[in-house]
């Protein structure tokens, strides 16, 4: 976590409307905090290391905010069912096999490097239900560099016997002593609770982990309202709860006092979405993902003006990628559709939003992360995009927009995560 | 064009409902076409020189039956407008620079390179309306050894007047001109008649180039149905029509005794569909760009079904890479979002028919192209996924699953054209 300069075509989002570019600007690093951009370096930084990225890009490092680690292996495999059936068919026989340590050693090895190839420099994870291949996993994030949060997941009803956890007690019981383990082991990997969704958790095992939340202080993952099976069958098992995300509320994990992501929201009712507003929960628009499994396009652009906290997210593997750039316009094209097959009155995402939500939308999660500006950490990708080719002049800004639909690992020239440079 | 053994995991199409997979068996080409596949080389091809791919995967060559060359230029960028401001806004003035060689050189270069390394052995393409220009692309396509049509396009209408060409009689003499000057010029690429779509073509000039295509018996390619916009232009500009794909087949520009390509397709009416089914023309099926332009979605599993000709086209830069794995993924996507958002009456778009229509779909247009049965010419692309790891064992089906949704040309490890090895 050092202090240094770097120097190159800055693009970052103050806020969810627009980019701001600065042309071969300058940007100091102080003791791994952005501490200004400069059109000429000042006198009193001069003594600082200075790195001249050239006509390069330079990104805020992006925010993966909802993914399954262990479902790395299986990407762009079984994209031929919806949720229940796939989670079936294809995610619980593949999550199973993280009981033994040596496949969860290779595969998350596996899934661990090329995220640390990736633009994504923060993320939140979900592991599967056993705790020593959770742990692995938060062993081998610690290593990459990146920061991210970890969960163990919970399930002790509604899945296979051969995943399914005994009872919530003995859930519960594993969960404490995995975040006693992990609490304090690592400096950029956290545990964070995560009941796989409602369908697989009972109302004892939700309720103790509301507790641990708060003997702990630790935030929450989970998913919502991303199907119609799955929400039908949410309003079997939860006749009381009014909506699907009350069922979270009502035992007090859906935000308020612990931060809280809920991935997808695709079919949020107004009611839900007030009371995500309220409670500042976090959405992980997951476009890929809703896409390969058919289960619909949230309207993003109405949550975002909205006022609601809405970031991107791969949700490997739903998603078929890690890349957040092809997650970015994956967000477009689905709310293009959208627009034009479903409700003209929601606007398409415009390449602003769509960069704001992997920056700066998902990087609020992690404090002061996903921008360039005074006091952001400082997270950065260098984007050299001299392979894709062009015959004419373009704008920074053009040049952007093609790394969006056109970027890949192979155009990461470098990466800082908190000050620190990976590669 | 030679004759040779190679040797490798083999997928292809018989049909549009089943991939099959021949696992490290031998394929055999004599003087460039598929002349057997075999678990054990008969003896009769043992003096053929072999190569042994050993585990890598073969498919057939993909054809793109609809791309716009001078368009490469700015794939990725301009995807916020629909499609007749997108044209004005974008297009036109980038195809305006072809009217200079040095640009036209510098381009289509890149174009070019960029096309021989991916999965695509076949093309027919768009370049624009200059002759000089679109003839150079035409030797720098034959140089690259892939096969292809490539069409100099008339515009005598509705165009800005940079780009718009004179009168019917002037675009009619300078394609006739480009007819006689390329159509022996090359192996490889040959001229096709590119009436841009109607809103840009009179009357007088649609009927003179049927007399091209009857003069040189040449195919014919264009547009049909994208947006709706464009529909409602089409049906103001002709009255008399009965449809759109009827202001074509009224001049006997629509297949029958000519081949046709009509790219997207999105909105055709019953009527048009039958006039296509009963004619033969090819529906060019574009998701990317259809999407990119929020035109919509066509309903491709419903065309298939029905005994249409569809095949897959990047649209570049409606769609923003040339990459058809990308593109096939694209059209499956597509078709999930409008079953889920639109109709659930049409079913999503299988691997099986998105890959039918990148390699056997589009490859008939070029004669027996796109499949390994005997007698197709032999167009294959050889692809290591060595890269895309896994931890787990997978079968050769989930191998070729995963290459539809995360490989481009770092994966190809070899391709040939027509018996011919490019790489």
């Amino acid at each position: 976590m050092g202090s240094f300069v770097i120097r190159g075509n800055l693009c970052y989002c103050k806020d969810c409307n627009s980019i701001s570019i600065k042309p071969h600007a300058y940007l100091v690093c102080r003791d791994g905090v952005c501490a200004g951009i400069f059109d000429t370096l000042p006198e009193q930084y001069a003594a600082l290391p200075l790195t001249d990225f050239g006509d390069r890009l330079v990104l805020p490092g992006m925010t993966d905010l909802h993914l399954h680690a262990p479902q790395f292996s299986f990407r762009g495999l079984g994209m031929d069912m919806e949720l229940l059936d796939w989670l079936n068919a294809y995610t619980f026989p593949e999550e199973a096999k993280y009981a033994g340590l040596d496949y969860a050693d290779r595969a998350y090895s596996q899934f661990v490097s090329h995220l640390r190839r990736s633009v994504t420099t923060r993320a939140v994870c979900f592991a599967t239900v056993h705790a020593p291949a959770t742990e692995l996993l938060m062993e081998k994030m610690e290593q990459s560099g990146l920061v991210s949060y970890v969960g163990k997941v919970n399930m002790d009803r509604n899945a296979p016997d051969y995943l399914c956890e005994a009872s919530a007690e003995a859930s519960l019981d594993a969960t404490e002593a995995w975040i006693c383990a992990t609490k304090e082991r690592f400096s950029r990997t956290k545990p964070i609770l995560t009941p796989r969704f409602i369908p697989s958790c009972t109302d004892g095992l939700l309720r103790g982990l509301r507790k641990l939340a708060e003997k702990y202080d630790l935030p929450v993952q989970s998913h919502l309202s991303e199907n119609f099976g799955e929400i039908a069958w949410v309003g079997e098992l939860c006749p009381d709860a009014r909506f699907y995300g009350d069922a979270y509320d009502r035992v007090g994990l859906f935000g308020g006092d612990h931060p809280c992501v809920m991935a997808h929201c695709v079919h949020s009712s107004d009611e839900e979405l007030e009371l995500m507003r309220k409670n500042g929960v976090y959405i992980a628009h997951s476009p890929l993902s809703n896409t390969n499994l058919a289960s619909g396009v949230a309207p993003v652009s109405r949550y975002l003006e909205g006022g609601l906290r809405v970031a991107l997210a791969s949700d490997v593997a739903g998603g078929e990628t890690e890349n957040l750039l092809r997650v970015m316009a994956g967000a477009i094209r689905a709310s293009k559709l959208r627009w034009r097959l479903l409700d003209q009155q929601v606007k398409p995402l415009t390449v602003d939003q769509a960069f704001y939500m992997a920056t700066l939308g998902g990087g609020s999660f992690f404090g002061k992360v996903g921008s360039f500006e005074d006091g952001y950490e400082f997270d950065a990708v260098v984007l050299d995009d001299t392979t894709l080719e062009h015959p004419q002049e373009l704008s920074l800004r053009a040049r952007l927009e093609r790394c969006i639909y056109l970027a890949d690992e192979r155009h990461i020239a470098a990466k800082f995560v908190a000050g620190t440079r990976l590669f």
